[in-house]
């Protein structure tokens, strides 16, 4: 079984993680699988992801073997083409050569926001998927990111109980000067439509997210006793929130349009996530890296409503947590 | 005891690490050295040997320590000269400071394909032999490559048995778009000829390998009971082979002659290697990364008689066969 | 505790890991905290520092974590700003999350020589160590290398013995084509002033340490039985020395003159230390990388009085012996 967008374990199965993740943190000593090895390719830089990985190899006497393509390894190939260019070695041997080598292969590669057809094949770790005889681990593809996901998942469970139908979650779209790929707010709808919770999606006009995934987290929301709906009033659709999810991303139908989504963006400064607009109680959090006083106000990130830090924490956890269940059934 | 090249450890002495190898592969359990450090000095980018490299030290309980000078580290002089340039450190303090921190020390560092006196004479590797005060594992020099020798040895002994001795086997060379070091076909070369095989070496008019690497290779055979054979005709030369290996490389009187060695190149397409011209039971090797469609075709690449994975895999297997000998001696 | 600049422990603290450090040089095992992990932030390059702090956690059964901003992680933002330029993260977040994965937190960043203000103030250290909910080791920083002091300090009792109160050490300006930080000249003073040496430092005219700086760990010396004078005639303050530190630095008064700097330095290249003006019997170090030729002699460097490579190997020991303290009592 790979792990690519966190649904392949289904709801019980991402709720047992997220319950063993806040045991783990809590105390509980790992499972050990002392000789296993980890192989993790890093197609674009990361702090938490490759930290935590590394660290929870560790925790589970797994030896992560961390690969940068292009920096200390050979640029990869993606497509069935005759090789005469610059990129050194094809991703079907680099597949299979890591599989020879680890247990698991754990893959990160970003959207290029170039394609909307390409990214939706999510062409990277789809081959890795393809062509690894191991298990893959998705690290952030170009549409999922189901790490952050099961994280996410375990910070709800903390404050929010194990049953998490009904809950009331927004993910709200945030200013930023760049733009960026929607893995994670791809992610956050799937998660917590997993869990069956109740979905405000809040962005501007031109900033919807893929209508395809966000019609699958709906079906998968409302099959589990939640919903998914979508409001262009920020401040309506985090007001009643048990927790509100920032992030920027670049529109869908903004694919290839990137002059024009940059002026649109900057149109939409004021959907910064400050203090008067969180609800009363409510979380806040961010999957991290955050643009102080862009995405979010100071005074909300270092306030007593922000969970991010220990949103970040528990990317080391749920991590730990998903070796000791691969590397027991792989 | 160095291994540069890896006669150091005689005909007899490959053999057992290669049978060792596929022990280990079968299922033994590695030696190991708890608490045993190993540095890795990585001037070039790598997949395979850095990975390998690293699996092994944690298969027999070394920590790998690994270097990329430029990169992490500072850039390295080897000359003897006043250092009021670029270069922060010389690798005499490198050299004698890694001694200090580890057990072994490994250093990859390929040609420069500039000047023949200056690859012949392998600077870097020859540099950090001498000034270090523990044994040198070669991760590929200017001249040669051992650990993907010992693998192959390893590929050759799984498939045709551990007597190699007369077994035939065919060194092609491949078009490339890029002019490639020598390392591995002189490996190539001089394994096989350790071992007492008739190898034919097979390339264009122009595509020769260093002569004085040919003839201690071709002495090196004889005395074994095996052959060194030299053809301009490909298609002959594979013929009746029981493996094809298959490289690129920059033919050693092209030295400082790249536009005329690249026009040379381009015109002998129909060197890659094709399904037409393997022989039927051969095995096919190359040593990754390879060029698809260039160097050999996919449907060779990817078909029944590819031992490429397998001949990758065993790069980890040998490593750590190797690292339980020289981890014991030293 | 944090480790900022070596003094925290005390003049007893320090030369307790400096006997520590011999002992585990001597073959005395190290003391064990399994499943610690250590994060280590690398703002600069390292070919020592990093290696020997790898090392060092290995050897003690933790996991170093190692991180590289700009390359394989977020670039970091400092100050406290609307993030809407190039940095991704700011520090606030990356000490927190940090902190959640390890259990010491380790920080290397240069001085930027663009302002004496900015880099008194040592602004990435201060900010790891403000942020940061574990204890912060400084793995140089703008105005400090204690890991470095602490090496040197077990070289000292090495040769000279454990009471070091009173003994002769010149530490000496050299030559050197680029403008250099002073964490090294500052922590040299530092660390020899806390065991009450009696402390030479030589430099030409305009290449000054900071005044505060020496202030202070002239105050130190006294109190400790020792002494701090200044020199600006290197053969004369080398004389009787019974160790001689180099060390190339820019001048506190040359902050944002480096044109000028540069042809200051350029005038006492007569600065190299050479064997003539050695004294006989006194030991040379140098923290390396070295400038061979220009910094110093060949024949100095390559020669009996040289404690360069034991100076480096004693980063190994006595970052163990760090390690064994602060996570014991972290």
């Amino acid at each position: 079984m790979s792990f690519v967008d966190g649904t392949e374990l289904g709801q019980d199965g991402i709720l047992a993680l997220a319950q063993r993740a806040l045991e783990l943190r809590a105390g509980s000593k790992a499972h050990r699988s002392d000789g296993a090895r980890v192989a993790g390719v890093f197609l674009n830089p990361s702090l938490r992801t490759k930290t935590s990985l590394e660290a929870a190899c560790g925790a589970v006497g797994a030896q992560p073997l961390m690969i940068m393509p292009g920096k200390d390894a050979w640029a990869l190939e993606l497509e069935d083409k005759v090789m005469d260019g610059d990129k050194a070695e094809h991703i079907r041997e680099a597949a299979a050569v890591l599989s020879e080598f680890a247990d698991l292969l754990a893959v990160r590669a970003f959207a290029k926001l170039e394609s909307a057809e390409e990214d939706r094949a999510d062409p990277v770790v789809s081959a890795f998927d393809r062509y690894s005889s191991v298990p893959v681990i998705n690290l952030e593809s170009a549409l999922w990111h189901p790490l952050q996901g099961l994280a996410d998942t375990a910070t709800w469970v903390n404050h929010l109980g194990p049953d998490l139908r009904g809950k009331r979650i927004t993910l709200t779209w945030a200013p930023h000067p760049k733009a960026l790929p929607a893995a994670v707010p791809n992610q956050v709808l799937l998660s917590a439509a997993l869990q069956g919770m109740d979905v405000t999606l809040a962005h501007p006009e031109g900033f919807d997210l893929d209508p395809q995934i966000v019609e699958r987290a709906a079906a998968m929301a409302s099959s589990g006793g939640g919903s998914v709906r979508t409001s262009q009033n920020q401040r309506e659709a985090m007001a009643g929130a048990e927790v509100v999810v920032a992030k920027s991303w670049s529109g869908f139908a903004g694919y290839g349009r990137r002059d024009e989504e940059a002026v649109q963006r900057a149109e939409h400064r004021d959907w910064t996530v400050t203090s008067d607009k969180l609800p009363k109680g409510g979380g806040f959090m961010h999957c991290l890296p955050v643009r102080r006083g862009v995405v979010v106000a100071p005074e909300v990130l270092d306030g007593p409503q922000s969970w991010v830090v220990e949103e970040a924490g528990n990317r080391l956890w749920t991590a730990i947590a998903l070796l000791e269940r691969m590397l027991e059934t792989s």
